[in-house]
């Protein structure tokens, strides 16, 4: 391997030749062999876009030439097109603050620049990592606002995904709407619902959960570029600072906003707290969701069994004809993950210091799973479960049939001592409620099919 | 003690004669010995609004008498004006959903409108806590309800408590406006700062979790009341599932609506996972606030100490002379506290099935807990402290002196490698920067003075 | 009210003249508003028993007179008996390491010493709370060791209602050996288990906890007493430090060793750490035993309704006849708050800087509540349900009976694909699988028989 | 791509026919697309060591010839080395516990196998997935087995870095033996104490944290191999149940028992409970240290400045100049990462139900992580950072020289209020201790200089 040498304010090292990155990055990956992961794809698409749009703010204030920005841009582009991303090899869960991550970007702009420019990498008298590519940029504003467009950019694919999951619960909805069953709470028999109902009480929690997501997407399109070191805007030009924020916005097609006080946004990450407990909170009511559907579709023979998921896979290497709630277990442990996750990212950002909040690396790389594995697990949930639920209307029948909680409706005509004495009846002795009621008081047969009818029950009074 | 009989289901119990709650209240205060301590006033308050409100309703709906409409507002409005407490003795972590407190408050209200009436305590053939306190209502829509209201009275208190704390924030931003210091990133030197733009940054962040506790009292407000017990409205009059919140929104003075799907809103708890997740954002940033605050306090010899904290006590039981930061560490505990309960709160939204989410009682415990010890701790930061710090400007003076960081503001005019060089010697040496900038660069001393003005390195661009 | 001035170094105000507190617990008082609530009577408690303990120990080593340590001891004792607990007004939740708490206990000791031995209440004169009650002791020895002593007390009463526990689960998995049922994985049908093996699982997992815990309070009982502030025993006199704990663990009774690195023991909280998470580890036992017994008893009718669990208390204050499994919901919920506070108590450990951790006082409120509540909540599921749970035996027949997955057993013979041919083709037609195996495979009545037994599957190999 | 077809009770697939997985295999990677990780490798190597150890105990009692152990088990050694690794696409997070892993290796190494037997992979009739690789297994009793074997294997590998980090402790212990400086306590001036003795707290901390991560160990290695699907046994030979853990642990070289409850040990998960509260701890000590790190090495110039930590890499993008304290930074996010895993793990062992506990993916999934990375950044920690630190010996002295809580050690002499009144007195007017002792006490100048010796205030009593 030919090895250039590179060298820097602590030393020298040799480089593999071939290589984009130069001795920041390599250093970095001596420091940091964490995690052996990459960094996050989007996030180095992040990274790009606001190198890109840096360079042509710069370029429009005159600091930079024709020559060297058409040169930077270009670099950039090949990095928003998927290129070049073996060349970033700092680890996600870096110290510094991602310096590292942001060096590493730099420095592969800056080495891919050059040849473009018909120079050699590492000649960084053609063109300056710092000095061009990071111009009137820090660590500190270029990071957090990589942060803030990775995760608008994640959390849009999983409201994508939330969408899709709400249209199919809304068809069951449909489907099941004349299924009537026993509700239960607190797994004892209660009054009667019908299915499509459960299926609609599961669709507008999700529903609250995209407006949640789309609101703190909004929170995350505050970012602080144009505040360099500290949000004091210290180096870069009046110009740059004015119109950073814009050019990132038209070159990402995102409603990014400059915030108004740079130096809270570059110290406080209380956005991407809010971020991670909206995606918590979705979490949350996806594994509601997913434990019911387990509760539901228990037995075969000896659970409740009122609904069948699709058989996915063999549920058993030992237990033949096994088929096991694979899909809802899946993203219940991806809520396990995300709610772990959540309390991670709330340790990160409560460590800030001062000026900086110098934990972002780990803060991202949970934030980003946490929204990536929800949004696969939601999509997964969608296509290889929800949408072959089949309702056994029989089996519904029957046990809304053997329940006797359906007494509750007789409390304001009998009292709820008399009611609570025939439902004690009915259980001890296996009677139906209906011949107890007809022996033990004055209701008539018609009243009492009136009454007891289980889908009137349902029906509500409110909407 | 002389007793009375009371009977339910399960069978007879004493009660003492002078009681105003009955048997079901005894049974629960016998299963749940968890705490042993009571139910929030607040709450207390909330279910005697909602039981006042349930009565007045079924009045109109021509389901209560005036007498018994008369005599339940009456006891009701006791329990409002803070008395009768004594009597709520169900703990706060209680299984079953809150039954026991949605039953002791039933109880309490029905004996005390009984012995308005004339009738004796326990004799419930006059009024009966199921049949008339509860008309209409169940567990599952009252106790998520009384939470809900609960919540968000406290919630403003906490937004009182912030508002104040801010102004004072804005008060000692205006006061150390002109006081520029080093700004520190990662605890190294970094490039300057004014101390009240530090204070600055603070109130930022603390006004963005203003406006989060704001939307999520706004989303509290939706509630469940005419759901009864899984949302359909069983046994519920037509005319009290239509009028029920909007008399209860007029009795607390809370902007209440009913929730458009009502067995959603019975069986999810998202809302106060949300609520939960705005105030730990709100504990987040203030703990480091407070971490900042005793950074920059710190000494007051050996530390930073470009601040003073006013003395609240005496530091130390065997250091004669120590002052602590006993205000910002307490502040910091109560956000660990906060942290540590929306654990507890998110894993009881996540336990919820099917109908009705069971868990209530420890995810309305941990979060008045959370809001009300936030609320104290922020009063005292402002009161205790944060008015009465001082600037020790000759520190803040001499440090920023003492400094290398300045020589960021070289890099666009001689790069980042020059830059990095001086800096390096003027660590090594201890030699001034200025010095070293006039032997090894062709500035002049007036471009260097201009240069090197630490206030005008404060200013910013984006403003 | 008659008033006393007291002066310290931050000033002088007015104290009750009654009070046996002094000017130090009441500016603590004022400073720390926080949560209300005292300090835990068992904190107390240890409080007294290290003052004690140090007034034998500086009156050996002739640092106090015999008629000052004797006062002292008085006084202590009088605590230790309950007595004068009204006047440690200090909250728990407290900035400062537990100063407040130290210097609230030496006040209130000294001033009683001091009435005991003829003086007026606030004449520092005659005794003097830092001088001599505090004698050789520091705020950042007394307290940890405080904390120490009393999770140690508390712990004790856990394992107590644990053993207790255990015993009940013992005899209910001897009175339900016999009883043969289905076992259940992901809640599908799986092969047979019996009653009483179910119960035993649950046994063997809190009998691990149980040595959990006690190693645990091992742990804690190395105790940084004679460390004085930062570990380095200043102001202690030698034969103080070598004898304090010694005579501390002769006056609790309990085996307490003192740490061989002070300054370590006084800066770091693992041990803390470590205990909260054997309450934890416990608390996940017993929420997942706690949900086995919820789904075990679901129904009555439409569940799997294998056991019932004694009625505690109506279930529904609408519902009439509902009997919900109250006992194991709040278990489930300490469970929840013991995780939360898990969480809590980790963050405050990690924030220990330097020679101190200042953050202790939130750790012990939220230990001291995990440990307490979880013990209170194991006396209620042992004597209000484990004990009076009932088995349905036909019901248990009659789902075994109708399950497939005893197809299983047929694998080493018939192979794993023809077993599970045979368990769909039975779910799917509803023949009973020994119909089946007579048509389609060469096994015989007997074999048959003998294979399908399903005591015999549950008999394992191993023990 | 040739295909083949496979077969299983769902319907049937194509299959890559050089693919070394199966159907199931397939299926599984359709219905877990979640993080595109892989398994850890670690724990595929589990899986091989599992079912070579099985081959061997069915062929030892009769039930595999002699051609299909010994091809299994070439199969198996082949994975051992690393081989094979490629046909492992199962996603780490899966639902089903880990029958898809399982089934992922059954269906490699049967494929393997078939192959070394002359078949072609997918002929399942020379030897099949489930009859012959998982005879006398379980997914239930394999997968918490390898999860197991995999979290033994890999906390060796973290405690022999923390042995290694001791090691670099307790030389620095030595070389700052004799450094005397400020003790901080809350940040403020305390007492004096040796560089040293920091540095031997932090390392007792660290090896209290090797005991606990070595009792979980052992707690790991008690397996329920054996047990088949619920612990019963069934379908395991009696020899095989009585041999192959000890079968296992000669494999392994690991000190493996049976459980002696096999039933619990199947659906109980608190050993990982456990160890992953002894990682928790050990990386909250990590992170004090860490922090302790950053704050005695802040500056240069405007902080404490202490000690140097060695400089590792440029601290900033635009700060010329600016070190950074990157490893610890990069430690201290490991320790959240953790400390949220932590809280994951509970969640995912408290979600058990009945026989078994289908949440395994998700908790293995998170402790290798934390294992692995808190292992990665000890190393990191040790070699990078504590071997380089250098003290800075007159930064030292010169702030020792400086502070006033030295007067704390005249409190037995003066008591503690006038030691007080000169300290604030020292504080107010800058003058020195010394000089105002010899004005305002009788001290003579001798006795003062015995007492104010500092290196005397850090020599202890206690060793």
């Amino acid at each position: 391997m030919t090895m250039r040498i590179e060298r820097d304010s602590i030393g020298e090292m040799r480089v593999d030749q071939n290589a984009y990155y130069g001795i920041q990055t390599l250093r970095a990956a001596e420091n940091f062999p964490i995690t052996g992961r990459a960094l996050h794809p989007e996030f180095i698409r992040s990274l790009a876009a606001i190198k890109r749009a840096a360079a042509i703010t710069n370029y429009s204030a005159g600091l930079l030439t024709t020559r060297q920005c058409t040169a930077i841009c270009a670099a950039c582009d090949e990095i928003l097109a998927g290129e070049l991303r073996e060349w970033f090899i700092t680890d996600p869960i870096q110290g510094g603050a991602g310096t590292s991550a942001n060096m590493n970007a730099n420095e592969v702009i800056c080495n891919r620049a050059i040849e473009l420019l018909g120079g050699a990498r590492g000649d960084y008298a053609v063109l300056h990592p710092n000095d061009h590519i990071n111009m009137g940029q820090s660590t500190n504003d270029v990071i957090p606002t990589a942060g803030r467009v990775t995760a608008i950019v994640l959390l849009g694919r999983l409201i994508g995904s939330l969408a899709s999951l709400c249209r199919a619960l809304a068809d069951k909805e449909l489907e099941f709407d004349d299924i009537v069953k026993v509700g239960r709470t607190q797994l004892q028999d209660a009054v009667p619902i019908r299915l499509g109902q459960e299926f609609g009480a599961w669709r507008c929690a999700i529903e609250r959960d995209m407006a949640r997501l789309r609101a703190v997407s909004d929170e995350l399109a505050v970012v602080n570029m144009g505040g360099t070191a500290i949000g004091t805007s210290l180096n870069a030009s009046s110009f740059y600072v004015s119109h950073i924020v814009g050019s990132l916005a038209e070159l990402t097609g995102l409603p990014l906003r400059q915030a108004s006080n740079l130096i809270d946004a570059t110290q406080n990450l209380d956005a991407f707290v809010a971020a991670s407990a909206a995606v918590k909170n979705c979490a949350v009511n996806l594994s509601k969701m997913c434990n019911d559907l387990r509760l539901l579709s228990s037995g075969p023979r000896t659970g409740i069994g009122e609904i069948t998921l699709p058989a996915r896979q063999n549920g058993s290497s030992i237990m033949p004809g096994k088929v096991n709630p694979v899909i809802p277990e899946v993203v219940s442990q991806i809520a396990f993950g995300v709610i772990g996750n959540d309390c991670a990212i709330t340790l990160a950002a409560e460590a800030g210091q001062l000026e900086l909040n110098a934990f972002e690396p780990i803060l991202f790389y949970k934030l980003f799973e946490s929204i990536e594995t929800l949004a696969n697990g939601v999509a997964s949930l969608d296509h290889n479960c929800l949408r072959g639920v089949t309702a056994n209307r029989e089996r519904c029948g029957a046990l809304l049939e053997g329940s006797v909680s359906v007494v509750t409706v007789l409390c304001p005509r009998l009292g709820y001592q008399k009611s609570a004495a025939i439902a004690k009846e009915a259980l001890r002795t296996g009677r139906p409620v209906r011949a107890l009621l007809l022996e033990q008081t004055p209701l008539t047969a018609e009243e009492i099919d009136r009454l007891l009818d289980p889908r009137g029950m349902t029906m509500g009074h409110a909407g």
